[in-house]
């Protein structure tokens, strides 16, 4: 038996003999495996308050790793053999939502313990999953200073709808898994937020940064600043990454998509300036919903994320 | 003051003085208000085993029905006085499946107690509320027949998922608020259930027609018969539509659909055929999601589905 | 009778009891009823020289209010109280578009007669609705100074078609009712406009910035030095913002699209600084279609400038 | 000079020697020209009681022509030689409906004038192109006979709104350009129409045929018996096609779409029937707006009735 | 190590233990599997006439399976443990159609002789792919019969284009891989071909059903006809669905959609009848452009198809 | 014979007296015709690596030049009178790529031979189209230099696929028909290239600036210095506009779309700059597929690059 062409096993796409996609540097973990960047899915989206497909994100994210290659120009350098080892989708229970952080915060946990991977990108999912996978991290590497591009605080109380996509950084600082002054929030919005919530995020002392800061100062200097700050402070820096701090137009896949955020260009290269610091060594991206998307432009986007983070370049 | 063209409190949509719209006749519940039909919006559907946005149909089937003049010619007949009594939308909990599948039973209960209406309309959300609803229906009136407009049992195990869209009908039996003779299913195809849940709507006695046996016999002959057969052993007859029944050509807007269903026509006489039977007092409609659907293509269906409830023509 | 959850006259959308939605400050007008800012409905499209359903805008724009909270964190102020009083849409002539030109400048001006309100906003529809809405301005205020955000001029001749949407500020030049020097174009773009219109801009004096003035000196400087020198000259400043001013990746529910326009960032601050100016009392907002829209991106846009205008914030 | 294969004048599309598109049949009139079918556009949709952008219909019928060749297989007949001499679009005024009235009647007057054609078809637009059709087509060819297919009476009272697509057959009557005994109407839905417009139209004598009646008697007896009864009562049968009338899943672009409707082999066989007749010699279709339907599936069922109304097989 | 949810080489979909998906039962070929039935993808479409991503089909079908369970309650019996056998897609070259259809051949060829199966199923692509797969079936196994659901003849002359979609049974009628009478098309539509290839299919002796035979003696006795007529003339039935046959109702995905087609009833039952017979052992499915479909409908009843042929049942 | 309103051979779109829309300067080229720009279609995309419809391109730029007017309000000229020359499309070969190519070439080789324009305009298509084309230039004008607008480098090797639209420059290069030094590639991205052909552009001498170029030093001083240069060193510059270059917000419509490229404004400014050298003499507009854009955005962009790139303005 021989195939000249078929093979059963291997997708039938045109291969450039000198391209390698970032897609297929992606390995299912198995015992024993490393690699520099672990990676994570945590599809779960049934805590939004607005309804939202967004646990879909992580197979359109995966796949939009085929649209980039490995290798960085202004570096020279062909990131081929930096592997990302795969622990695959944390399976989400279908009606319940605290049995699901449950879920989502043991598995990061397991995924930890084995120390095979010296960085980490969990993909959401809603906001929601910051909440179980920033405690995973906390419990394992200590004091974790937190970077947010988001448009809102995401400080709501919890009483009026349980952890939500609107709570998880309220429930972070309630339970003392990390300090106010170790979270920095970019891209906060005029008429996206409350009043009692701007105040919580001053009492807690949160770092907070509207667009107005950015269009004035500029996002990298911000960046490189509270990064800066916090790998003196913090053990471990997690960046969290809210897709709707980006303009609706550059964005458009976004449940709460709004104008005047930050544009690709911004967030891209802030990703990379925080990722350049050795103390970052997590990333989660949330709040993607692939069937609002227009041509999975924002799940390309976040691809592009994640090679900024991965590669510093 | 006078305004000539203004009115602040009314839509400025145009007005033929000759038309009543169904829409116009949906009047909010307020103490002391009855009417013949009573209607309610049940937006869950956080329950649903694949994602699904069908929380959001209540809205769009309840504009629909300014789509739908009150007259039908084959009556010489307007209905323009017989009024919808609107409860309005029972507020879900965001992250607790189990807190909603409360709150809409309690609501119905609540609802039923008043008296104020002869027949009732649920609009789902996904099937996952028919649960809650049936049952609020048979503590108030007594022996429950159900006939099911479906492509699928809905009486998986309770085990894998919880009170998922996929288990109304188990929950139902095995409470015993409903008895499997009672149940008629029509619509379910091949290839859309498991072994096990034929199985067990067989040891149930659950009145199952497939497909095949509506393009053999027909669909207004079976309604018939079961109607009939029901009506000598139930006190009242609830109808429970699933709307991907339905051929995926005429409702595109389901969650789960596929080819060789239902057409329009025969949902829409079927429907017909069983409201004209004088138990047949209360009906829901689910598995509609909006954001999926073409040009509302699925809730003006329902609503149509509505007009052969409530005036029988 | 009482309801646990239920209540048939209010929205069942989750609420955060800290969060106030723009939407829910507008309150509809009735006798005796005040407020900072009124707003009105003009869904008229039938004008439009290209077809259009920009008649459908009032609707799809209030909506989008319930995107945004009431709260401004730079200002640090909860703009709850601010109500906008609602006089609601002019029901246009489905067949005559004279007859709808009298009816919304009729109803305007009955409207301004009430004194309710401090500023108006009024809502299109295309650009026709600027004719009789700043006429009835200039009836009950004096001289009125334009502030207009466009790519085109909109002083068409009257002959080839009528008063269409490329002629409002025809009209009011013509009939005396503005003056050239009392209008001011921000975004006039190449290839959008005619020789001779251009040339009866500059008879009238019209102050003409095109896209490339822009760029070159920026935005917030041209805006703050005519509002400046119109507040000297003029009763009353009116801002009439097309939004096809803006670039077809920011606004593409403009039925004329096209690119190279403003960024919503550079509308929404150069709305802001004209509204800081005490003269600047009323704004409309036109051209946005929303069934040619993506995500109601346009409508969100419009809805962000509203609250540029309401709160200088 | 001499192209291999450029022709500047010429579509690039493949061709294959023995396949005569329709839409390769059509020439545009000029003097001296004669055909069996007379084509003219009607882009009139701004009487459209709710918005349409129908005025786009015969822009994409025509192109739909291209999707079908000249060859009737059960016919064993090629059409190549028939050809379809194109008046071109009445060019409608932007800004006043009585004046596009004027110039739709006016230009089909002339059209008629030249009796260049045996057979017409008038591709609108709304509705509202049929008034000013059928009065040319009276004037010029005596008694009318009219069948119509839609969903709707269309005989509203023309003081709420003026002459809009709600009153074409209103205008005819109670001007006396036809009679109600020679005006039928196919496919007539329940919960579409008002009581006072039935009980007009059984007072004018109008020849009504519900839906249900046709899914009782078929539509080819009706059809055939009424065009029978015409043929010796009336000089001219004129066939007025509104899309609205097939069901939404087989015309999903039309403004006004509903489930219960024909499907599309209902329709074709009808009109084909219909078309068998020899004093049919003129057919309007109305009420499709491109830019609402799927695939153009609506202007290729319309490209379809052509042929089948031209060819007759 | 352990993992108490995650399973790095396993989807995360919700599991429900008692169902199994079609998808679950395809395991890819390796040396010394059998089954009954083989998969092969065949994403060959730049030989489409029309541009056409129909390449894609494959993946989009494939992954339809997922949305149909095993079980086939009309039979009693559950399919599971039917594995399908999948080879994988040939890679097909970039730029040279000869090559790729050299490509089809060689990899069917190569499939066949490891004789794994029992029977086929070949996955378009566009028809182009019929020409190198039926003559690859017909040097294993003999004379071969083809039942063809399809609009259109597919034999269109030679040099106008070379090898396209509108030539696979020209090629295999001129090369003598098959005859004339062992070809049976079913659903061909007038006006969708010339008459030239009308004639060329009765010189070649093809038994034609245009969709005029269909309306007036049904499919099923027409398929049982043929298909017991072929079982005795040939030594191996192909069944070969263009997907273009169904209505565009119920198949929008088609490049080459119109009115008057299959519904989607028609074609599954009629797939099921052909199955039964013992010598149909193959089948392709073509024409499906997912990137044209709604909601992938048209994948989803190839998907169906698939179960018609497979289970027959 | 008279028509009021009719023109057969015209059309009926709404026409004001003093504009010029673009596509009227639009004439068929016939013998002896002479104009400042000559226009061509290049409708081949099957050499695209990912499936592509890029071969409508040609069809929906042309179309959305009527989207634009002759007027230049900064140049305070009219362009009414530059007529463009239109050689309409060549015809591709429907399934051989090679034949194709060699169609292109001849047929550009014949328009250019007459001399009948100053400049061209090739529309294409994919980048495949720019080998044939710029071979034909060079044959005709010497000495080549190239601007290439592009994300990608378009040099990969001509084994693993042939002559792809990933290849266009590696071909010219290979066979001597440009050199490295005169071909200048800006906007390329980082993980869109491969290390390979990052070196073969070094080796080759190809002038390359990366995004990050572009970001740190603005488009226009870049252009300006290689365009000047050049000037002094070739005969004749042409560019080459891969409308992937510019930012998926800003571009949706092309195959290859991504985050992080140029804006609109970028892209026309900077096409106006090299346009303004005399040298500067053709240019081609690659890889838009209309059926993926977004409100033909990117036709739209592209028709404002041929407006910058004739009128200089
Ligand atoms: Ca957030
Ligand atoms: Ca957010
Ligand atoms: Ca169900
Ligand atoms: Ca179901
Ligand atoms: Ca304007
Ligand atoms: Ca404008
Ligand atoms: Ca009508
Ligand atoms: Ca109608
Ligand atoms: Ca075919
Ligand atoms: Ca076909
Ligand atoms: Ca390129
Ligand atoms: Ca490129």
């Amino acid at each position: 038996m021989h195939f000249t062409y078929l093979n059963p096993t291997k997708s039938a796409v045109f291969k450039d003999r000198f391209v390698t996609k970032v897609g297929e540097t992606i390995v299912p973990f198995e015992k024993g495996r490393n690699g520099e960047v672990g990676l994570i899915g945590l599809p779960s989206s049934k805590s939004s308050i607005s309804l939202s497909m967004a646990a879909n994100a992580p197979e359109s994210i995966r796949k939009a790793l085929n649209s980039f290659s490995t290798y960085s120009a202004t570096m020279q350098h062909d990131f081929r053999d930096e592997r990302i080892v795969d622990f695959g989708d944390v399976p989400i229970h279908p009606t319940s939502v605290s049995d699901t952080i449950d879920r989502l915060h043991l598995s990061i946990q397991e995924m930890l313990q084995i120390d095979a991977c010296n960085r980490y990108i969990m993909l959401g999912g809603d906001h929601g999953i910051s909440y179980p996978s920033i405690h995973a991290f906390q419990k394992k590497y200590g004091t974790i200073g937190v970077i947010q591009w988001d448009a809102h605080h995401d400080v709501r109380n919890l009483e009026d709808g349980g952890r939500t996509n609107g709570t998880p950084f309220r429930s972070l600082l309630e339970e003392g898994i990390i300090k106010g002054e170790h979270l920095v929030q970019v891209g906060i919005r005029n008429y996206s937020n409350a009043e009692a919530y701007d105040q919580y995020a001053n009492e807690k002392g949160i770092h907070v940064y509207m667009m107005e800061d950015i269009e004035e100062k500029g996002i990298l200097p911000i960046i490189e600043k509270e990064v800066e700050r916090l790998s003196s402070e913090v053990d471990f820096i997690y960046l969290s990454v809210d897709m709707d701090s980006v303009d609706q137009a550059h964005a458009p896949g976004c449940p709460a998509i709004g104008p005047g955020g930050f544009t690709s260009r911004e967030l891209l290269s802030s990703i990379k300036k925080a990722a350049e610091f050795p103390k970052t060594r997590a990333m989660d991206i949330v709040e993607i919903d692939p069937s609002q998307d227009v041509r999975d432009m924002t799940s390309r986007l976040a691809a592009h994320v994640m090679m900024k983070f991965m590669y510093k370049a």
